[in-house]
């Protein structure tokens, strides 16, 4: 267990294929320039070499007025002075000529090279440097009053005026207290040290002065950097004047080449000159070169979201087409960034009866007291509420919903009483307590379809819907048993997204179709201006919803802004479900329109008038309905089965490095008894939520505070625990209170929002991008890795075969035949697994995932095809299972 | 005069920084890595070096089944063939990696080096090329077979299947036939000369074996190239295999060298290996480096919109700071780029009475027949068809808001009428014919001011309004006597955004002031599901406008395209507002709103009943408001000659390269006399408009079929005749027989395409970008060059001014006032000059422009700032007075 905030330095576990924002920047684990001696580093234990901050002064006011300024500064990324308008650019991408390096070489060839200089102090340091045999005494003097002047940094402020050539604003001698309060302080870690670049034209100079120093011991030299950081390396750049720009660039090149990983790592090492120029050439040697006059000079390459993995950049030099066999460690490496990810070890099968649940308690257990000490931070209180706004919109939509689709057997009332009930169970109980239950999608497609069946045939709803639900824990308990859950492996991107489009399709066309049959209910009123509370939802569809990429975007790059306006555009794009439905309210009630309203009871007692809370277990219903209701249960446990799994499978991707392990078993098991439980009392039927769960785990993201500038914040994990997704649900439960509130949102409001769900999760996935494909010309399309790498015909192929799918579902939904539509939904992973005869392995891999066994009967030379008879990059397959940021393709709630 | 088709594939005449599809790719001005002796060549009638297409053929299959392949081509940009895609990627920005140009530069040195090869097929060239001593002759004669075999170009076809490992699809030895039919023979001009480069691995090889030939006569080498050119350059890379990829990325590193302009020219050039590897190592010194590791590998940087302008390479190298002086052409030049455009000579002061005018008739006469012959051209048509729509959209428009705002003294039947009459006049006589005449929101604005003056002062409108004219003409000939036109070189973006912000905002509040008002006419009926006619035009806004960014970006990028849907979209664009008003028409007439409509007579009379054409020169107004009808007739006078005087500005941009001149003097003279004619008819008052106008000139655009792909198709002129603004407005009069579907149009829709001409109009100009950054912290504060070199503050301050200054206009125009208006806009001109007593001409010059005194008065080092005391990139203003695409910053039409 960890105090809160101790963890914000930790260093993340490595990856193979890390997201910029997760480069481990201490670690290169690679074999570096120097030989392959160095792998062993990679082992835990080895001391990590710390952070280093780069910073470029230059002399300028060349010849009357001579002074030190800082112009550039570099920890992954350049920041560079934009002295006329007075501020920092933002980090970008440096570039460099290649004249300005060649020539830093060679001066470095014939300079001064100290290694380990034992200098304590800035005056010593100096008195080492020049003592260079071409200097006089006297030009020596003056060198060193000259290179001890305090230099100038720019302090950043606003306000300030300032005239052209008069003293620049508030670049004032930078005094150590100032120092220290450098905001840019706060972004590097502890341990980071600093690499001062030192370069500029001196007129009684008659050669070039050159000198590379690594401390042994790293010092705080005075007030030379702008951060007060122990200095490791120091160089200086010095000539007479000369064309050009040429010792501003020689001392960008010195700095761009000491923020280089892989160059640090050697220079830190290193033992002579000829090393040091040997780790230059490297770093040359791997350089990428844009020829002249082919590309936007002043554009500056924003950093990239993912930067390559560090130590696999000297393999792609050392990989030999010749003999594939005499890499290594290398192949076997790179294989695994291209197969299927390795399954999770939670989903190897016991082979015992409930081999895998007992597994899972076991394994739970040992982390229950941690499930509760980890949450003592304050950052679970926001997660707390955001999630909490959440999960009553969901109660009250789905309830709403739900109300409707049962004619009333259910409502709002039962929904915040189950969801308060079976989420509170759950976060204590189950394997993976970030799971919030909630009502979901395809539930709720499937109770509509149970209650119109049950409708159509007479039956007393709440009775036969209780033997549905013993039913279904019955066979969920077998499941679970049998460990089915380890079948999870093949629910690849083809069946989650056929699921998930068709639910999506669903929900569009139910909000439509409310929508258009209340235009029937309540008429647009002619003459006279009105169009109908169509438009209602037409505007609250406008409004981004939960979980979208939009908001989640919004939340990523707003997160370490302390600033008001920041933090209210957050609020909103947090809270903009909850500002839907207000709107949709405020206006509904402004306007007096007479729109249908929720339905909630005044008392707490449920929906349906004269029942009790138990539901009676015959009631009206003849008693072979108990043993006939296993059919339908058999159909909803399927469904039930992939809507949970589906999800948990999403909710334990590696990407979330989480600690604990999932539960899939347990997890399978808690639902199975909340159904036994919900259905006894007459309460909606919970399932994991993708989208919810989502955002409660992107709410308790754990991220180090210390990033670059330019630097996506490193992630470290999430804090797992059971405390707020308890009080999310505790407080669920006390909100059953808000019925007097409730009853004023208009229904066409919660279409609205279902509409919006449908829509949104509809164009997350990738399907949807696929189709868009198949109407646009090639020209235009964008280029997708996809693309690069399978025949646009295969790739419309793949789709059409998908749509096809998803034609026969639907049309299975609009017959009487409705309810087996979960059988169906089992028929996709078949249809999945019987593409393998019309695609090949590779063309799977891009357009979906390799299924298990399919990993095994792929050919060596299958996996690597491009090798021997390929004009394609290598190096483009790196990115094919680059983890994305919490990208959801999946489900609607 | 030219015939349709011949001019494709002219030159555009050299201009500064052109955009990247402007580049004279086949000129290059610079000194020559050679020397500067080369310079001569800027001059016209040196024979112009042919574009180069550049083919990448490698030898795969190694070992068992040899072959040539095409694997990547270059003309300005790298496209790569995708093998697992079957398709060419697009075309991107070639990155290289360094040791692949040393590798390369090192096998020259080594290598075979025929410059003037008299070769006259490919047998010949490959006898040469393996005339090489290390190889025995029965290796040689193996080679030859080899390298005569034919290479296998990817034919792009789709609905082809493949399975990996089969045979590639559709990649057949390509005949002759084949090779002629390539859809890439198309894009490049007649001339063009191939490259081609063969590289591969050849296990009988001991040594590598580098050949670099330039041929004597570019013959045709069979079908060595996809494209059936002349090959000039021929370069072969062969050697043992080897570690990685090397073969593959050194003959990208070849046929990137090759692609490159400077290269090109020196490698004709060259007479020996020494001077072939010097042009090579010109190339490594402006090749830009990025360092390995700090971005995506697998991201294709795009091609960039803007070129850096070849002959400005060289200078970034020579430039001097120690002597200013020392580089004697290139300041010069360069300060061309730094300050404001020089004025345009039909702007310089004759001195005589008349003059301007008497010189711009001169200037014109001798263009008139051509005028006329130049418009021979089926593009006309289409630009015919397309101004048409959008003049008479903006004569209904313009008209029903003048019958509002006039009461009915007019109407559509007078607009349409009035723009007939003047609009061809205008086309027939006037010294910028490519300008379209309309009614203009600063007109229309007056118009209602003088409006309600002379209502709430009991005149007699029409009459009134005639004085006004007659006044307005005078004063407007008095401006052309004195040659006052030439003060439109003081009219900075400053005072065109002030007056663009200020009509824009009017449109805004009295498009929303008229639908509120509606609101009241027509209320909202309770209860009942109404929202009002209000959300009618909230959606119409919705509506993407005429002339926006948007829809001139669509046409841009879809120009070339033949494709069905792209057409669908382009009509889709440029018809937009056709279709937003069909659109509000028709949700009107579906859903019976009662809606106030378009007021049209139903007879060809005028719309003020009981009037004659000819309006009476006093009616019922006593006879000496003819003289005061003077005051408000100076008033307009100031905002026609802005008007006009601002649009024509923008319209002879120096971008457009109109080869037939201005005519300031002219047009004004002309507007006078039609201001004259329409007041004694009771018609509107007419200027040029100048999004209509920009539209006008964007459809006659002539651009150069041949362009590399990648780049943006060159810009070659426009076609300046006076028949197609003729036509359009003969046409816009035998529309005035469409009054009877006029009479459908609901007001609300007129008063929605107002809203969003005002908003685009707003949104599209730089101040409104400098007001959002007053309210987005500096983090997230787009990379505006801007801002890159005036303090943030500095920014604010002039916002803020032009704040003010917009306040103080508003105010004015709520007053009684009011009608003072125009003489309050030319105030801004005053307050610009008053700004340089608070800014400095650098800041001026980046958040404005410069006025033409000031110019002469700042001092060398002023205008160089940062080049002796900065950090900061003197290349980034380069782009500063970069020529955009024709952007409009200015007022609504």
């Amino acid at each position: 267990m960890k105090l809160p905030g101790q963890e914000e330095f930790e260093a993340p576990s490595a990856s193979e294929n890390v997201p910029a924002g997760q480069l481990d920047i201490s670690l290169s684990t690679g074999p570096s320039p120097e030989g392959p001696s160095d792998t062993g580093s990679r082992e835990l234990g080895v001391p990590k070499d710390p952070l280093l901050f780069i910073q470029l002064n230059e002399l300028l006011g060349w010849p009357q007025a001579l002074e030190w300024r800082e112009t550039g500064r570099w920890v992954l990324f350049e920041e560079k002075l934009e002295m006329g308008a007075g501020r920092w650019s933002a980090p970008h991408v440096p570039t460099l000529v290649l004249p300005s390096l060649q020539k830093l070489r060679s001066l470095l060839a014939k300079g001064l090279i100290l290694l380990d200089c034992p200098a304590q102090s800035l005056l010593e340091l100096i008195e080492q440097v020049t003592r260079v045999e071409s200097l006089s005494p006297e030009l020596r003097g003056q060198l060193q009053a000259l290179l001890l002047q305090r230099p100038q940094h720019y302090i950043q402020t606003t306000g300030t005026r300032r005239w052209w050539g008069s003293a620049h604003p508030r670049e004032t001698s930078l005094d150590e207290k100032e120092q220290h309060q450098n905001p840019l302080r706060k972004k590097l870690p502890p341990g980071t040290e600093a690499g001062a670049v030192l370069a500029g034209e001196l007129g009684f100079l008659s050669q070039p002065l050159g000198a590379f120093v690594r401390l042994r011991d790293p010092v705080v030299l005075g007030t030379l950097t702008e951060v007060p950081l122990p200095s490791r390396f120091f160089c200086l750049l010095l000539g007479p004047p000369v064309l050009g720009r040429g010792y501003h660039e020689l001392g960008r090149a010195a700095a761009v080449l000491l923020s280089d990983l892989q160059f640090q790592r050697s220079a830190r090492r290193v033992s002579n000159v000829h090393d040091l120029l040997t780790a230059l050439d490297a770093f040359l040697k791997e350089a990428t070169v844009l020829p002249p006059g082919r590309w936007d000079l002043t554009a500056r390459i924003p950093p990239p979201k993912y930067l390559p993995s560090q130590h696999k950049r000297p393999l792609s030099q050392l990989r030999k087409v010749k003999d594939p066999s005499a890499p290594q460690g290398a192949p076997a490496e790179d294989r695994r960034g291209h197969g299927p990810p390795p399954p999770n070890p939670e989903l190897l099968r016991t082979g015992r009866l409930f081999g895998g649940l007992v597994q899972d308690v076991r394994r739970k257990a040992l982390w229950y007291p941690s499930d509760f000490l980890d949450a003592l931070h304050p950052q679970c209180f926001s997660a707390i509420l955001y999630i909490y706004l959440a999960t009553v919109t969901n109660a009250i939509t789905f309830g709403g919903l739900l109300g409707d689709a049962t004619d009333g057997a259910q409502g709002v009332l039962e929904n915040f009483l189950g969801t308060a009930v079976a989420g509170a169970a759950f976060c204590l109980l189950a394997g993976q307590p970030l799971t919030i239950l909630s009502s979901t999608g395809p539930v709720l497609v499937f109770e509509r379809l149970l209650f119109s069946f049950s409708r159509d045939y007479g039956l007393d709803y709440l009775p036969f819907r209780l033997w549905v639900g013993i039913w279904v824990s019955t066979f969920c308990l077998v499941l679970v048993a049998t460990e089915a859950s380890v079948l999870v492996r093949y629910f690849t991107r083809f069946t989650e997204e056929g699921f998930c489009a068709l639910i999506s399709l669903i929900f569009i066309y139910d909000a439509v179709g409310k929508m258009l049959s209340l235009a029937h209910a309540y008429p647009i009123q002619r003459p006279g201006p009105g169009l109908a509370g169509s438009i209602a939802y037409g505007c609250l569809c406008e409004f981004p919803g939960p979980g979208g990429n939009e908001s989640q975007w919004t939340k990523t790059r707003l997160k370490d802004t302390d600033n008001i306006l920041s933090m209210v555009r957050k609020v909103l794009g947090d809270f903009n479900s909850v500002l839907a439905i207000l709107l949709g309210c405020g206006l509904d009630a402004f306007l007096g329109l007479a729109t249908p309203k929720l339905m909630v009871p005044r008392e707490f007692k449920p929906t349906l008038s004269g029942r009790n809370w138990l539901v009676s277990p015959f009631g009206a219903n003849p008693w072979w309905l108990s043993l006939a209701a296993a059919l339908p249960a058999l159909l909803l446990s399927i469904l039930i089965f992939m809507d949970q799994q589906i999800t948990a499978v999403i909710l334990n991707r590696t990407e979330y490095q989480l600690q604990k392990g999932a539960g899939f078993h347990l997890d399978l098991f808690c639902v199975a008894m909340l159904i036994l439980l919900t259905s006894a009392l007459g309460l909606p039927w919970y399932v994991s939520a993708t989208v919810i769960s989502l955002a409660h785990m992107d709410s308790l993201r754990r991220e180090s505070k210390a990033c670059a500038p330019g630097e996506h914040p490193p992630f470290l994990g999430i804090r797992e625990q059971r405390l707020t997704g308890l009080v999310v649900f505790i407080l669920t439960g006390v909100s059953i209170f808000l019925a007097p509130i409730l009853k004023f949102i208009p229904m066409p409001v919660l279409y609205g929002i279902f509409l919006y769900m449908g829509v949104a999760a509809l164009s997350s996935i990738q399907f949807t991008k696929r189709v868009q494909l198949l109407l646009m010309p090639a020209k235009h399309q964008p280029d997708l890795l996809l693309l690069r790498h399978v025949p646009l015909s295969r790739v419309h192929l793949f789709t059409a075969i998908q749509l096809a799918c998803l034609g026969l579902l639907w049309t299975i939904k609009s017959t009487p035949a409705a309810i087996i539509f979960p059988l169906m939904l089992l028929g996709l992973v078949g249809v999945r697994k019987a593409l393998e005869w019309i695609f090949s392995p590779q063309e799977l891999l891009w357009l979906d995932q390799l299924m298990p066994e399919g990993e095994r009967s792929i050919p060596e030379k299958g996996l690597e095809p491009e090798h021997s008879l390929s004009g394609s990059d290598s190096e483009d397959s790196d990115l094919m299972y680059q983890p994305k940021a919490p990208e959801i393709n999946i489900s609607v709630n």
